[in-house]
């Protein structure tokens, strides 16, 4: 079920703004203004991001009946994990679909899968389920495919994230979120792996200079990427809108084109 | 659903009596009249408190058909934890949200998640699923965030008192209930973490004196909290129509403007 | 939804005869003719007790559609766990609720919480739900709420007696089954503790001599308690009607009236 | 739900060929022709047993539509363990009662139930949801009660096995399979425990000697077992029919009377 | 419900591509062309293999709408587990058997069962399952039975391989998909145990020499095997369709004549 997405899209190409770091990791990533929810819609609204990922909370109490409602295409995170319990990770769906859609407005879903966990058995099968759900009611399914778990020796590695990528697309989701695997090469084979299933890149942590950021997304649109989902890099910037621009730059610039269909 | 709770509050603030310690630490924590039901129930009623808070056997013989049924408006709290069991704190449901509501008449449900437990991912998904249940139904859903397990390390720090109040609003939660992080402007933070999800004290064991008990109330209040849920420090008093007269002047006093909106 | 239990009380007492020794501890328990369920369904009647307490089983064999259907009112046990496993304590519901009303005619269900347990969340929340079924079923609904687990120090003592009683209440039963405290104001206190829920105490082994026992039954009569569920100390007595004469002289007496209404 | 057994026994006595020992086994315990099903198939309807015993793919595959289905009556076991696996004894359901009745024309089913396993409990539950299905559907619900596990020092003792006739007594099976005690007194005590649930025996291994497998018979069928569940003995033998003529001789005589009613 | 398998056939006997090694192993089995299931999906239709194996999202993106939809008949495979994780195998259910039959249009679903691994009582039980909904669907059931876990000392041995056949028909699998066992001896064993339900090979990892994996196929042919599912040693291998071609002169000659029917 693509077609939802497709349309919030630039040329094919997707820029989101996600804000579901106060579950994940707690107040501690949201510093100054960034602990705002209204203040993070008003980057997203203002800098035309094609959609805003919100947790299911945060979409009930800002975007819902807000001002932003339909202004921002929302994409509701289902599943969220603390960053306190230590363990093998794990992340449960507090979120249905259905909510998702009738109650909050979401195009999308997304649900995060900890690869290589010791519970990837779970979420395998709750994600299953999830994406029949959502294309039944036409909604698009995104996996965050993240290696996680004792088992896993190299986190980025070229091979695990190609290992993400693929097995976003082989569970049937429409687009997967998956971390930077640190060359344009490695990142090109995730891309490849994931065929039909368009790759977006996980921003990550803040980088110490907006440049090197940049320099991160080109590799990845250069390597055949479909977008970046950017969170702390924009977020936290003093300049969050100069910072998209230069983003969209990069990510709905026509110059690349991938070597594959 | 945060319109069941506006109902009940005094221009915007609550004051609540919690009475489930009977289940979550024994008669222990009843001593002298407090064991009985009645006579807490008679003192939020005298007291005229926003709402009681009980479990669901203790508003079947206690609230139900007696003559406090439709006086004080009714919580209930849907998951209990004994103290006996030691290992990770785990709280499952034991009322349905419709036997709240249609039995029991609550106005609102409370959840008890014990963030950083290795089972909250069992909690949060079972209160996300509560959450759409409750608003459903039109019923508000307040989450009490306690912090707890052997991943804990600081129970009270500012951070993971934000973090608390964060995962209530990110989970849908329309209150969040949390413990004092041993400072104003800490709890401030935390106030601000939870941003349109309103924040209550959980007012936790007997002050050895009520003033300190009060200049802690004074303090989360300061701090742009919502309200406070009392118990032990009311019910266990020798006078808990005065001790509530006191908390009364500084939960609804307007003197205090929280700087933000 | 107390009702269908008074009204098979006497004189708001009850008198229970319990038989599902078979499930927990094995014919062990049930020396010679006490082995065969019609034997004691026939005590049962002829002594007139104020119900016979079977797991699904035996009453599917013994009471359906035997002489003894509809003579003495039946307490289906829907949960029982045999003594051969060891680790925490688990017992989990093998008879629905349906089935005990429609299929086997009982007028109240039993249900057994080892509290302490691991495992006692998964018990509190199944306890929960048998009790919505029950009372939508008009049905009465026992909590035998029993201390047990590497967790628990003394399971017999004041304290955890009354937190026993307490959870029973706390949790919707009409009534909790709980084990003798060893003096009466210890047991008093439980008794308080479980408030508008009846207190009825758990006979346990036999006692050498039945001057014992009836001392013990003495004690939690005086100490309020609503009724005692006997059942080894009955049926492996050599005159189980004299036995249970003498019982329902200090049951049924009204000569202690609790201080507490 | 004893009827459906009642019709398909010769003067209240039960010889069933059990042939499950694929599933629980493999091959190893099938050698010969007795690997094949048809085989087997052949032997019961030759030899006239009261009912095969098969799990529901061989029941699919060899029975239904084959010349076999109607010719013998049919009894589904529902669930079934592999021996490979180690650790604490656990198997569950893998066909459903209503498959079991309307797509193999089962007239009873069968449930294996680990005494004393880590896992029982899981058993009894999932048990006793199968007795009301199979009931609601006029099936015989038959379970095999083994002791098993770290817990059980002793297998075949007196106690345990009249424990283990007891249980599937107290949850309801109309018919109990259990392992020989050793002696004719234990089992007529094992047979007494389980009263009006009717024991059959588990024919166990292969005897050396046929003669040694006829007195085990014997002295079951003296005790007052209600029949046997043969297998390996019978279909490992070289003349099958023969053995069968002499076990018939042995469980349908009329010579024993049990002193019980 | 052999039926809709039956009608793909080749005489009785089956050829298939798998290709489900993106989930299973990751992208690192994928070498060169084989990466992209296009590819794939070409040398099926062009070598006019009997159905194609898909995971669910492969299906979803490649097969359904695309020019191969209706072209190759498709087989999904339910479950899925990666490789990363370590502990025991455990593979749960990611896509509804109405998903396969309805919107991606599958004539039959695989589930695999990891026979031995501690976890597999829940394969059994889940699989179970499946084959009633596929069957009630009119869809083929095939189990890929492969011994796992710690408790596997041999997962080759003539033994296992027989038990894992067997438990495939014992589970009511139309077909079961098993690891060659080392001769054509012991397989013939296997497919012996198996019975009526068919059984193909698991092709496995890529031999180093062509010729070495035609003479393992021609040897599970000889052994009375019903087909093949290749992938490796075919779009691993530099022209699949000659591979194709040798493998189908050796499935589909009507040489070798299984002595049983």
């Amino acid at each position: 079920m693509l077609e939802p997405l497709s349309k919030i899209s630039t040329n094919g190409k997707w820029l989101f703004l996600a804000y579901d770091h106060g579950f994940e990791h707690g107040p501690v990533d949201l510093p100054g203004r960034s602990l705002d929810p209204y203040y993070v819609l008003g980057v997203a609204e203002q800098a035309k991001y094609n959609a805003v990922i919100l947790q299911k909370g945060t979409a009930l109490r800002y975007y819902k009946g807000s001002q932003f409602e339909g202004k921002i295409p929302l994409i509701v995170k289902l599943n969220g994990k603390a960053s306190i319990r230590q363990g093998e990770a794990l992340s449960l769906q507090n979120c249905s679909v259905k909510f998702a859609k009738e109650v909050l407005g979401a195009v999308a879903i997304g649900y995060t899968i900890y690869l290589g966990s010791e519970h990837d058995p779970q979420m395998f099968a709750e994600f299953g389920r999830i994406v029949e759900e959502a294309h039944a009611l036409k909604m698009g399914a995104i996996a965050w495919v993240y290696p996680r778990g004792a088992a896993v020796q190299d986190d980025a590695s070229a091979e695990i994230t190609a290992y993400a990528a693929r097995i976003g697309m082989e569970l049937g989701a429409d687009m997967v979120k998956i971390k930077y695997s640190g060359t344009m090469e490695s990142f090109h084979h995730a891309v490849a792996a994931a065929g039909e299933t368009k790759v977006v890149l996980s921003g990550g942590v803040r980088a110490e200079q907006e440049e090197q950021f940049l320099r991160l997304v080109t590799s990845v649109m250069d390597a055949g990427a479909h977008g970046v989902a950017v969170g702390r890099n924009v977020w936290q910037a003093e300049d969050p809108i100069a910072v998209t621009k230069d983003l969209k730059d990069i990510v709905f610039s026509e110059v690349y084109e991938p070597d594959k269909k």
